[in-house]
């Protein structure tokens, strides 16, 4: 099974492909898509959807991981965040990827295996468990990797964490 | 010239396309797309990306209008319309029609001709405007069209409400 995991934002998408061959991780492609503010915010969404489009289109993962984003405390941010997160639903829907949402405590429960781990740790575990020699940067890639390895791992208790987003 | 206003939301997202010949306004178009909480959040948001699509390839409007929403005090409120924001924006570049954003103050400062103008006093002035013999609804469409015309309006004065998103 390959997973997504994506880490939403106007300005960094950090995205995340996982591979589960049995027991064992593996990173199979991840990095940032990076906007700049030269562009104008509808311009910025557009250049984030044609490339997670094409990295749908390229690799055809079996799901799509997102964190929900009810815990945002920011209102600016939780709205910026949530037109790069539409267009990110739209390219899985347009390309019959199945989306998967977590809260931010599952995430860490699964990769971590403790709900109140810090974001060094998530990171750490994250590293360890791709088996990285390098720390995945920025960190928005790191998150991405660690909703990646949730959702791997999520495939085997589907009745419990997967839903409608 | 054609202007297209949108008041976005999931569940209800309202539209209408006002046309502007010399002094008169002129309603051309205008509805709800309504989506049912029987979809997931990814299928509502790529009805209303589908839905917006179309209408901005049949009418080919100038310029669509949508409010800020830095104002919005409630951060599920603010992510949730942000993706329909988010798939709107994306709709809007991918046909390649320029987006005017409006704070609510200056939407009522151009429907009613004060800023601090009452929800009823902005959807009867829009009703008189556009000449309309019913009161638009729901609210959501009277919303959207007073948004039109604040874009039509904003055309004399590009310099100052014109600018990126």
């Amino acid at each position: 099974m390959l997973t997504l995991g994506i880490d939403p934002g106007t300005a960094i998408c950090g995205y995340g492909f996982v591979k589960i061959e049995g027991s064992r991780l593996k990173a199979l492609d991840y990095g940032a898509i990076q906007t700049t503010p030269a562009l104008g915010t509808a311009e910025r969404l557009e250049v984030i959807f044609r490339e997670i489009d094409q990295l749908l289109k390229l690799y055809r993962p079996d799901k799509l991981g997102i964190e929900q984003l009810f815990f945002n405390k920011n209102v600016t941010t939780a709205m910026t965040v949530g037109q790069a997160r539409g267009v990110i639903l739209l390219a899985a829907v347009q390309n019959s990827v199945p989306i998967v949402e977590f809260t931010p405590l599952q995430v860490k429960q699964s990769v971590v295996g403790y709900g109140k781990a810090t974001k060094e740790q998530v990171i750490y575990m994250t590293q360890k468990l791709l088996n990285l020699t390098t720390k995945p940067k920025p960190d928005d890639v790191a998150d991405a990797l660690a909703v990646a390895i949730c959702t791997a791992h999520a495939g085997d208790m589907k009745a419990v964490w997967e839903g409608k987003v």
